[in-house]
């Protein structure tokens, strides 16, 4: 439940949130740590989980009201949770025509309040969407199969992060410009020109955000908060299969518009069955201006081509690459890498997908370690990382959809080539119900045509490919095309030769992806942190688009001037 | 000639420079008037003009070579001055595999200097362009048909401020982020996580410019060193009718580019003859990242139809619209639009095309004036300041294109409705082949079919439209449908009434387009100030871009991130 608050003003949000939005302008400076969202469950007080649960818990077999937003009547639903509890949560679907009506009647109010305004509502919604962290982990959880640990985080504070950080990118584009400036120009002896001009930001219009199914709140509010930030109502369509985080969002967003004045159909949801064309429908209105979309490169390339009325940021499958060449900590990388790959089953646009390995071996600090023996310690890291069934599922969560599920089917029968590491069922405890399995790790050749159709193209979910290279510089370079080609949202290497880092260094920056430098740590290198890592580039072909950057907000709005004579 | 400079490091034009890059930081936020380019022909010395002039005798009736630049040995010419003297300037064709070979060579050192180290080059470049503003003028002129008087200013000086505020607005985009940040993470009792972090831009790729007939600098720097100053390199291709004035602009900055140690290919030109189609080849070229683009729909619409691997930034036609309800100073706001019609004979893109005035006149300072004698002492407005054929010579430059001078020939006849104002012949006794003409005022009403087909199209040239309307609210509506459907690069109003001027506010705000408002002393509706004025909104059909925001640089280049731990 929202507590209980007293109807503010737009400018008591203002005041409330104005220094987490200035500490917000100076973190995305700086690049140093920072949120106001703690990322300790504990934070949320003692009874936070169960209270979240309980929230959680009642909302399940029920429809899930969105008051005062357009609806035909019908209800849709069709989330299967992961860990295969009951869902049952029904959401009232609309027709497109009036949900476009309804948000194009709330517009022009929102267009023109100010950024300091729209910043405050979005801080608001932010602050109630984070004091239910809880119940969102729930949400998140049974429709992601993320973990309740990571549902929690990355589906909570770190997703909150993402959206403060676009909306303090969105504020710091607004105001570059000053709202009113005098003019004078000097004539010699006559009087000088003077004009006073007045710089007003104009929203580009309906934003249609279009959310996945993994992390529908971390990919999500980024491009929800960037569009609504800059004064565009913004639609939202969820994943079929992830609807509840999404209309918990809707629904907060609502409450606090209406509290501040604005019509509530702002932000409006736009729930509809699995295989529904809802998306294609709205994406090509004239009247939806910016589209957000993270999904397959399918239909992010149908986007792309087919929605030209719109901005389009996309964020589309790639195929993220591990060079390992050398290693000054063994066994850091090891249980680095293993953690990485075991993460959330794989299941991340950032997870590593190809390691590769010299087939020569590689320097550690423990001698020289064959291609075998990488592939095999590796094994054994995951191996041991996931012995205990309640850690494994703690780490790996569960397979978010059937797709991922057959993959791990088709890895087990060594489809994908020869297992280095057998997938294997993981029973949950609490949740007999759930979907776990533990990662394949697949042994292949570069220089085998077979394999590397396997390993080129995106496999997503918990298979990697231990790609044997004929050399360090080799592996380099299929870094390159594979970041080229393939697209790719990180790239990972270890070495302690300056001569194949500063290769590593300019394959990146060539190809356009970032890069994470020997993490043997609690860092991994499918983690980004808000106001400090980019996620993504826009500079090859996994993304068109980075959160967050100048790029990323800029044409959300344009500026229109006023001037006359002073 | 360019003046003899001492080989100059890359640091030493940093050092020069960077009092102007700095003030240039400042003036794009205050938006107060600034410029470090002179605008007074006479700040270039007693004999700047002949010289001047000198230099650009010396090129006519040669080929105009750019040494080092590939070419299949093809020469191409096509240039025709509208003053009727002989250009015969010919320049080297290349074939477009060679120039796209030649500049992905140049492309890598250019991409690895830093932002600081392209911004100095880019101000280098612009200094010496500076320098040469009165061979400029002379190269505009007799490509353009511009007086003297304004292809020096806006030909030289003001396209000069352009493109210095596009590399203040790319330098300012490109330091956003820190070269390098710490990042620490407190972990409880634990050791905080730490990690350097550095961010590299890495620009977008090849940067192709096409040119426009009528202001090939003024519309040509902004995304000329907007891209080269993200570090893209560019290939210039002019207009088949307007090449010299670029070819300078190439010359230069291969220079330059040279001096400072890198390749001059990052700058090369493509002259073509008119009716080629080098540039639907360039456009759609996958090394071709970002497209700038001034002059037809047609075209335009088709770079953004089919180059979609490039990012397109084009401006192209409008409708531009005066609403006049009422005054305070008749003869002002008289004399300002006389001017305003007639300067360069209404070939600017900013030109207003339609006067829209209520069919029951208008109140003014000087009693309430009808329809009839508005227009009536509108065109006695044009009459007098054209009267003497030098002064109008030197307001109304000469005729660009046969195409324009078709429609003066149409209006004149009559075809676009009762003529207001005929035009005339104007004969230059400087350029006894000159081709000028005094504009046309057409009389024609809102509520005509038949004018509404003659007066809501583009009629680019010196054609205006008297349109008589119902009222000033449907004055209000008018204007707003005619830059939703048609586009508009400006808008213009005179008012005292305070609900007309909210009701103007909002259209344009609505319908995306900048107002002047109640102009009548030395500043017009169809000029903008660099660092201050904002030129076309993005926000419109006329243009999906601005001179110069946020926007117009931002997605030049993309951020590379590279972490390690510290």
């Amino acid at each position: 439940m929202v507590a209980a608050t007293p109807d503010p003003s737009v400018a008591e949000m203002i005041e409330r949130h104005q220094d987490t939005l200035d500490r917000a302008l100076a973190a995305i400076e700086s690049r140093d740590y920072w949120s106001p969202y703690p990322e300790f469950p504990k934070a949320y007080g003692e009874s936070g989980p169960a209270d979240g649960k309980a929230a959680f818990d009642a909302l399940l077999g029920k429809v899930f009201a969105i008051e005062g937003q357009p609806t035909n009547g019908d209800l849709v639903a069709g989330e299967a949770s992961p860990y295969g509890i009951e869902l049952g949560v029904s959401y009232p679907h609309a027709e497109a025509d009036d949900l476009v009506a309804a948000m194009e009647q709330a517009r022009p109010a929102w267009a023109q309040a100010t950024p300091a305004a729209r910043a405050a509502v979005c801080l608001e919604i932010l602050a109630r969407i984070n004091a239910r962290s809880h119940e969102f982990a729930q949400a998140v959880m049974h429709t992601t199969g993320q973990a309740y640990g990571m549902a929690f985080q990355a589906g909570g504070p770190h997703a909150q992060d993402r959206g403060l950080e676009a909306v303090a990118y969105a504020y710091a584009e607004q105001v570059r410009l000053p709202r009113q400036a005098t003019w004078t120009k000097p004539q010699g002896k006559r009087e000088p020109l003077s004009m006073v001009k007045e710089f007003t930001v104009v929203p580009r219009g309906l934003a249609l955000l279009i959310g996945c199914n993994t992390f529908p709140t971390w990919n999500g509010y980024p491009g929800l908060f960037a569009s609504l930030a800059t004064g565009n109502p913004v639609l939202v369509k969820p994943h079929p299969r992830a609807v509840l985080p999404l209309a918990l969002t809707v629904r907060i967003a609502r409450e606090v518009l209406a509290e501040a004045g604005f019509d509530p159909n702002l932000v409006c949801l736009a729930a509809e069955h699995e295989g529904g064309a809802i998306a294609q429908v709205l994406a090509v209105r004239p009247e939806v201006k910016l589209i957000d979309y993270t999904g397959s490169t399918s239909f992010g390339d149908w986007l792309e081509e087919h929605a030209r009325q719109a901005q389009v940021y996309t964020e589309k499958a790639g195929v993220n690459t591990v060079v390992i060449d050398s290693t000054d900590n063994y066994k850091g990388m090891l249980s680095n890498l293993a953690f990485a790959l075991s993460l959330y089953s794989g299941q991340m646009c950032t997870t590593p997908q190809n390691l590769l390995i010299p087939r020569g071996g590689i320097r550690t600090d423990e001698g020289t370690k064959s291609y075998d023996e990488v592939v095999a310690d590796l094994a054994a890291a995951i191996d041991g990382l996931l012995g205990d069934d309640a850690r494994a599922a703690a780490i790996l969560g569960a397979v978010v959809n059937p797709g991922v599920l057959q993959r791990t089917v088709a890895a087990a029968a060594g489809e994908y080539g020869e297992l280095a590491l057998t997938p294997r069922v993981v029973e949950s405890a609490e949740f007999p119900g759930a979907t776990i399995r533990t990662p394949a790790l697949v042994k292949v050749d570069a220089d085998k045509p077979d394999d590397r159709t396997a390993f080129l193209g995106e496999c997503f979910g918990p298979v990697s490919f231990a790609v044997a290279v004929d050399s360090s510089e080799a592996a380099v370079e299929l870094l390159r095309r594979t970041v080229r080609e393939q697209g790719a949202m990180t790239a990972g290497a270890y070495t302690v030769d300056e001569g194949v880092e500063a290769a590593l260094v300019e394959a990146a920056l060539d190809s356009g992806v970032s890069l994470s430098l020997n993490l043997t740590g609690g860092v991994y290198v499918n983690q980004t942190a808000a106001f400090s890592d980019l996620h993504g580039t826009g500079a090859n072909p996994a993304a068109n688009a980075a959160y967050c950057d100048g790029a990323f907000v800029a044409g959300r709005f344009r500026t229109v001037q006023v001037r006359r004579h002073s």
